[in-house]
């Protein structure tokens, strides 16, 4: 439940590492002294700011704890209760949020869209879009959820995002993006916030912070700003209005500051990328996919990956495949740490690829 | 929206003070290093034991980040969608939550209970409990909603929660206490948590810390551990599982240490006292009720209400009755600031006294 | 639970009664053969043709077997889950539905507007639909609802209606009648269907059959038809949309045929004056306001009471205040059922009047 | 919309076909005099009897109007609002009630799990059933429901239902049962209503009425009597609790008397294999699946297809698969309908076998 952990080697998930310093000293400023509350505080109001500059755009912002409340209430100003929302198998939303989608929305239901690496084919999407519209017997299409980057580490170009957004556009589907990653993703695709977002069609933004250096913050970027309202009474009536929003707004408002949230996100897909040229050159190892943000798939040998167990490390394996192993990098990892990941894996390698076993 | 606030002015609400710099210097150290995600982590696992030492019970434990969610999912765990919730009218569930209940109970409905002082009456209790049981055109009283300190700033006395919580018992339904003021009441009586919850009969409490020195943090404690997984998947179907749930156990550590909890309330409550004995010596103010908790009712001459707030002091007027005056106290409040707003007060109202209007 | 019932003795409720002949053989008829499913048949289309004929008006005809259901899904289409309807506290949505309005609101709240007769007042609705607007804390009013007749079975005059609807329009609310006894109502008044509701501001109708002479059917009558779309698909999603919609087209087709409608609400109507009058003639009986349709209420000695009871009449009594009787007529009775009635009541009402007790 | 139909030429739905004389009738005499409301009638109370004796069991009976309300009923009953149900991808509740399940149950999943033929493979359901059980991140597999005879008229063998029970009794499921064509399995399998039911491990039947010889009445049997009053409540607050309950309880009790359930499920499919035959031996013809219910597949040349639609004929085409046709026969069928099909397709057959074409 709760055995000591070595930060250094924990690929488990972004969500392990703590704090940017610059993010927890802005939190203990914020403590002192008072501010209105509810959001009526200066420092929220610098958010919302701040974001509508960084997306070119006025923008409406709400600030919330975690990934899904961020997720669950876009959705849910989105999509009426006899909607669907479509979305890949392999979605958070699907998989990872034990129905808080369904809750919020109050019973509309996730339908699945195939696609490879975790992102919706355009096609499969068109198809799915299309089918009983009008049909009173069925859940009406209404929404269109992408993660970026996906929950595979993999990246949806820019061109198609700006293609699903024409799609949604043309059917009349509203277009939501989990952003969970997506300072990964905006630095490795190298473009503007504004460009993947709603210039490419999005709606509304789950903006993620908590896995990029932050101890709790998302922030809901509204940029169709008509559910302005509907979106503040579904957040207070879902517990997720602090009173004291500045614990929430001190975090965002520091990892925006000075680019931070750019930086951390940089170094993130550094890490993963310096962890996957290590691995690649090791006897035995197949990487799978490209390494687009700061998540890695490789398929090790079994002896590879018990040892590494047993030296300490902890990372997601056989979980997708017999020795296929996810490592997620952070902002808070370290050359040293993935050098010396490399230095623990490379004799097991060599052992492993000396003796062959037949798989 | 966000004018600047000077802090020592503030009787508005407890809400609008920040944290004890125990509870921030415990975030800061917190954000430090890996931790299990979702509550796996060692802090938790020791709030959760500190919780059941202070309460002299084992108890499931919950950290949430606001006293809606700590409401409105023990709400929806002891009643049925087609059940009802007895609770007064004056009840922060019934006024200030937007239907969080509600929406977390699936639609079940709120009943209100008369009674004087923002306490339900056991006459009135017992007489609604039993109306309409087994009715099936009628929602089912399935569980009752006290809060202690109340909205008002007045108790529940021990005795009185026992004569409620037997009658639950007798009647089937479960009971909760919504201690978002909880610190302030237990002080006040001056019995332990064990009497003034699960030994009269509490089964779920709401045990409130944002209000009293913590940033965004409660606890929600079961007594009645049965009901541990339905209430852990409700949680995580709200969006109120932390990933880095040390942001909210390193808050509740702290605010339990060294008995910081209790010496924040008795602190308020004291402020509370000094400025109602300094009010009640001025002509012309007349004080309602006991101050019992960190909470004032008095009624003031309009010259006076409008010289404090020319004065940079904020609170609430005039929204209970004409001339009807709230004063709320914190942890964060001072001798000094108290003996300023009575030192601005006095001459408002001599002068006030000294040309006297008929009302 | 299922003695032999005498339909002539019983006054407890216009549902006890079974259907108007050319209604039951309107269903045998169409019983018949085939037809399209799911209101795609001829029946249906009629119906919604000769609905719109009654109320001048184009508008969008959705047939479901029950009041609640009427009410609960019309009440859906105008409230957002973080609304609230404002209605009377005598309600039958408020007391009697167990919740539907909030499970198909899903969670919103219904705020009770007081008012005498079972009439929301205008001043106290007036006061309820400025509070709180706009406070995120707040469930915000969305809609009004009242009922026509009454649950008392007193009457909204038109000019009543009126003034609620130009209150809404100038609030942003929407209007919901339940017209459980619309046709009551409507004869009583003397005006035309489109006078009593679009035309004075009512937005969707609850239009009754099942009390009135139908079986079980009512039809909810959409004047604005925007929300048309929202509807089907809110009445498939609760499982109101019948596939053999003809036994709900069929039965409401012979109910609106020849002004049968009208014709059993007048007869209703004059047997409870009938009734009215042969009571206020009797010795001891205290008559309680006006009978303005099918309902009339009285305040009769206990021994009056108890001796119809034990003549096998049945009726609610003493739920009021002690001696308050309610009795109900229906398209059912006759003038030799309502006689019997007044002839069994006179000698009791003459013995009592003999030896009066001191209350 | 409305166009006039031949009845004996409907292929499409045995829901397109109207009622046995018999049930008609039964309304038509329920019709009269007075009943207690709310299902406190006698004939309600006869048609409980009567299922417990078909059923050999005492079990609490419901009736309701229509297949959905009796499925999303049965399941919210069964089903926490973080609870999934294990159904197959062609089942009704997944593709035919437009979120009717997910409303009821409050956001519960419908997860599917595959198999030949419309019916659940047990394999699959055992992984499907043990995954994830206990993670806080995902919903919770709490009940299973098949169809029998399932949506492509298809049978569950006797052992298999009971392969499927005994699976659900070992891992805390609760089994529904989706009995919209539930005569129709049983005399194809010519086992006894318990067998297929409760002794298998059945807790909750949709017993379905309407599609065989009934204008609109299902039955939900519910085996496991503990949740008879949990789902009293919900149906009066789905607005499914009839005031005129003799409306469904007339047509239960006629469709109950003289095993006329039986007789027409006999005779609906007797007309498939009758159909099926004569099908089978047209050239060019090729039929799809045992026919073991009243609803067969089968491949026909397109200039057939065109030809049968042209001559007057109604069915679903081509929705499956270029060729495929779905022909339901009802109750109401006679060989003659049937034998005028065939006399209709089979010179069309001759005609397109003698100048094939290459598909």
């Amino acid at each position: 439940m709760s055995a000591p952990v070595e930060p250094e080697k924990i690929f488990s998930s972004d969500n392990i590492a703590g704090a940017s310093p610059a993010v927890a000293e802005a939190i203990l400023a914020a403590s002192r002294g008072a501010a209105s509350p509810y959001g009526n505080d200066a420092a929220t109001a610098r958010v919302e700011a701040r974001l509508s500059e960084i997306f070119e755009r006025e923008a409406s912002v709400f600030l919330v704890p975690t990934g899904t409340a961020a997720n669950a209430l876009s959705l849910a100003t989105i999509t009426p209760p006899w909607g669907s929302v479509l979305c890949h198998p392999a979605s958070h939303i699907h998989n990872d949020e034990c129905g808080a989608p369904e809750f919020f929305m109050h019973g509309a239901r996730l339908l699945t869209v195939e696609g490879e690496h975790a992102r919706i084919s355009l096609d499969a999407l068109a198809q799915r879009a299309g089918a009983k519209r009008g049909d009173v017997h069925s859940s009406q299409p209404a929404s269109v959820s992408i993660t970026q980057a996906t929950e595979l580490g993999t990246l949806y170009p820019l061109a198609d995002i700006q293609r699903i957004g024409a799609l949604c556009q043309a059917r009349g589907l509203r277009l939501h993006m989990d952003g969970a990653r997506f300072a990964n993703a905006l630095v490795a695709l190298g473009c503007s916030p504004a460009e993947m977002t709603w210039k490419a069609g999005v709606d509304v933004l789950s903006f993620g912070a908590t896995k990029n250096g932050v101890l709790g913050a998302e922030a809901i970027v509204l940029f169709d700003r008509t559910l302005t309202q509907e979106l503040a009474f579904r957040r207070k009536r879902a517990g997720h209005l602090f009173s004291k929003m500045r614990l929430l707004a001190a975090q965002m408002e520091a990892y925006l500051a000075d680019d931070l949230w750019l930086a951390n996100a940089r170094n993130a897909n550094a890490m993963a990328r310096r962890l996957a040229s290590g691995l690649a050159a090791l006897p035995g190892v197949q990487m799978l996919g490209e390494v687009e943000a700061n998540i890695l798939f490789c398929r090790l040998p079994q002896e590879v990956i018990a040892g590494l167990l047993a030296a300490g490390y902890v990372f997601y394996h056989d979980r997708w495949a017999p020795g296929v192993v996810r490592l997620v990098t952070s902002f808070a990892n370290t050359p040293l740490d993935i050098d010396a990941f490399i230095a623990t894996a490379t004799p097991l390698a060599r052992q492993a690829a000396s003796h062959p076993v037949t798989a």
